[in-house]
């Protein structure tokens, strides 16, 4: 087999099987397939996209081209949760350990923020002292012991698929729904879950723009799951608004922190107690009554706040931020508000703006070398639908000496739409694909 | 500006404009942009073609990256010809003297053998002696001194066009209309001519199968001549069986100079006439009536074999051969018959085939680096529509030690299908196009 042959046959819209996509991928990683012959293949897979079956072997192959995590010592079901990326979105910090305190083990690898949306890791590396990068051994152990672990994912973790996309990233073949939903699912079945929660998210905010690409995308993703014997849902949810009130990394650890003690944005509640259900439900041990029932309560009862001060202690961070969160995070004091100059109702957000204007003040990586700032970011006050009088904040910023205010304030402004009439409010949750 | 743009502009079926395209192409000449990149943008143009100003645009860029040949110095509107390549195509044999015999001058550079097609170069070369590396004061002085004068084209004609064919090679990415058209007519602009005559072959010996290909990559060509303001003309003639009656270098002269001397196949007859009167006719000199009078005249009188003689001269061959064309050009002695198994009428030969055979034999190259055996070839004995024997004669193969002549025997007899009925010959020219 030679890769012009291969490139050929999936430009000619051919399906290709097991032994071309292994020879393509695997001959690509050990290098011995130029850069040059992968980027026409990608490209002729944007066109020609790929068939479920063509996915789930693309999957596999790059989730077994490095290595592939055993969770099996934990001795219980574990349920991963993914989600496509967004502005404002820290569900994971509220799910895993309100998930984790109902005794459904947590062992959850997470990534770093990417162009606009934000990363988990990033996220609890503004708890001062967090440590994010376990050992496998250190990373069972904590699951075995306090039923949470998050750490960020191994350099060896899906190789062939971090060399694919820095080339996907050089040559416009990121955005086709087999490339991303195969790039996105080898992490996780490297990652040794035995279930997965996706959150799928359409709008301004999300890489996917519309329900229908999103939806496209979670069935792509729920079909190579269970082709690999995984227990998948996906629910296709709102971001063409951010997600809570908070953007920033020690922002929205604060967010979550509030949340655990009963202080939150309804929406961002339906949420995290839809996809906390559904994680516990997919572990086997309850039905959705019994999940919700047991969620609602450890979030009154505070064993969800609890939970995430043993994640923190577990992983080396300061607990104090738990009791007093705006004194122990990195939360700049230097803020600015942010007005409207007319008085109506919010009829739009773009939400990837907001995202851009939380990395022009900091909160965010340019390039993959950039360090980020924890201290800095955003509130956002008005959501769609809400009523503005002409003078009143939209937005509250948090800034630093580095951040590029005036350009975020322009940012901002830009993402809001004023209309006279009071706009629709839009549904968190759209769809759920199992 | 950055590739990723270009790319992406491409991808989604956006217009180019002059800066874009001269941006990719020169940005990949001086090794600014990567192969990847390049890559990548070629399969964009596979999906998404070129409209006829990009082709333009992208033919002039590529043309201009290297030297532009000035034919100004001959004095004369100069109108060179092109074939997209057949089997048994010496046409250039024959029209180039016969043309420049009734006061046309000929400044022609030729290419070498491409995959299963010949080359006029490796044709001429077969002529002992005879040159066809000429500087280009040699060039120039010999079309005054002679008015003919056929070489290789020089190292930096169009040396864009040479790195991204290279690459096009490696990535799937020939086979599209503007792709083929720019590289074409690139080498045709940069070599200075003021018209051209396009013999675009379709058929089974050609590198477009159907009529309908072949319309299309001639109307891109004369799109692209005519965008720069060159008399343009292409015929799309028949390739559905080798084109005269012999395949291979020494047998292809050796046919030329047959026909010159008034022993000719009549297709092979009608399509060189046709040639031929295009060309004098866009040189301005004389109208079709009177070129074609005019040929056909020095075919008579022995003036076009005496070009052609010049020509021998002038370029260091021998020139006996055109006296004794059997004796003074290798030929090889060692024949084998290839004989028909049934007895009907040649419904269809894989032309195809028959080139491949001639390279198995050694009158062609697998790998650039391969030189050609001028002794060796094929005699076709029975061509579309002939009435053929059971034990008749459908070939006469000339090998050498080298020849691999089981396998171009095997080849051969797969290439005829020999039918009860007999078939319908088919023109030698379908269309012409200006």
């Amino acid at each position: 087999m030679i890769p012009y042959e291969v490139i050929l046959k999936k430009r000619n819209g051919g399906k290709l099987n097991r032994e071309e996509i292994e020879f393509m991928v695997m001959g690509y990683v050990r290098g011995e397939i130029p850069d040059y012959q992968m980027a026409a293949f990608l490209m002729a897979v944007y066109f020609r996209h790929m068939d479920k079956e063509e996915r789930a072997i693309l999957t596999e192959v790059m989730a077994k081209s490095g290595d592939m995590i055993d969770l099996s010592k934990i001795g219980e079901r574990i349920v991963d949760k993914h989600s496509s990326g967004g502005v404002g979105d820290k569900t994971t910090l509220v799910v895993a350990p309100l998930v984790a305190s109902v005794g459904v083990p947590i062992a959850k690898m997470s990534g770093r923020a990417l162009g606009h949306t934000g990363g988990t890791i990033d996220k609890l590396e503004s708890i001062p002292g967090f440590k994010t990068s376990l050992s496998l051994e250190e990373f069972i152990s904590n699951v075995k012991k306090y039923g949470i672990a998050i750490a960020g994912q191994t350099a060896n973790l899906a190789p062939a698929d971090k060399k694919i996309y820095a080339l996907r990233d050089a040559t416009a073949t990121v955005d086709e729904i087999s490339l991303i939903a195969s790039s996105i699912m080898s992490k996780k079945l490297a990652g040794g879950a035995n279930a997965f929660v996706l959150d799928v998210k359409a709008g301004s905010g999300a890489f996917m723009k519309t329900i229908e690409e999103a939806k496209k995308l979670a069935e792509a993703m729920v079909g190579i799951g269970k082709a690999h014997g995984k227990d998948t849902v996906a629910l296709i949810t709102n971001m063409e608004e951010p997600l809570g009130i908070y953007v920033g990394n020690s922002l929205e650890v604060l967010e979550a922190i509030e949340f655990l003690k009963g202080n939150y944005d309804e929406k961002f509640f339906e949420l995290c107690i839809e996809i906390s259900s559904y994680m516990v439900r997919l572990s086997g041990k309850m039905s959705e009554k019994e999940a919700k029932n047991a969620l609602l309560e450890n979030l009154k009862n505070g064993k969800g706040l609890e939970k995430f001060r043993d994640l923190i202690k577990a992983q080396g961070g300061d607990e104090r931020v738990i009791d007093s969160p705006q004194k122990y995070l990195p939360i700049s004091q230097e803020t600015l508000e942010i007005k409207s100059e007319k008085t109506g109702y919010v009829k739009d957000i773009d939400t990837e703006k907001i995202g851009i204007a939380s990395i022009l003040l900091g909160a965010g990586r340019i390039n993959k070398e950039d360090t980020i700032d924890p201290s800095v970011g955003i509130k956002v006050m008005k959501k769609i639908g809400d009523k503005v009088e002409k003078g009143e904040s939209l937005a509250t910023i948090f800034i630093s000496k580095k951040s590029r205010v005036s350009e975020a304030i322009k940012t901002i402004k830009e993402a809001y739409t004023i209309a006279e009439e009071p706009a629709k409010k839009l549904p968190m949750i759209y769809e759920v694909i199992s």
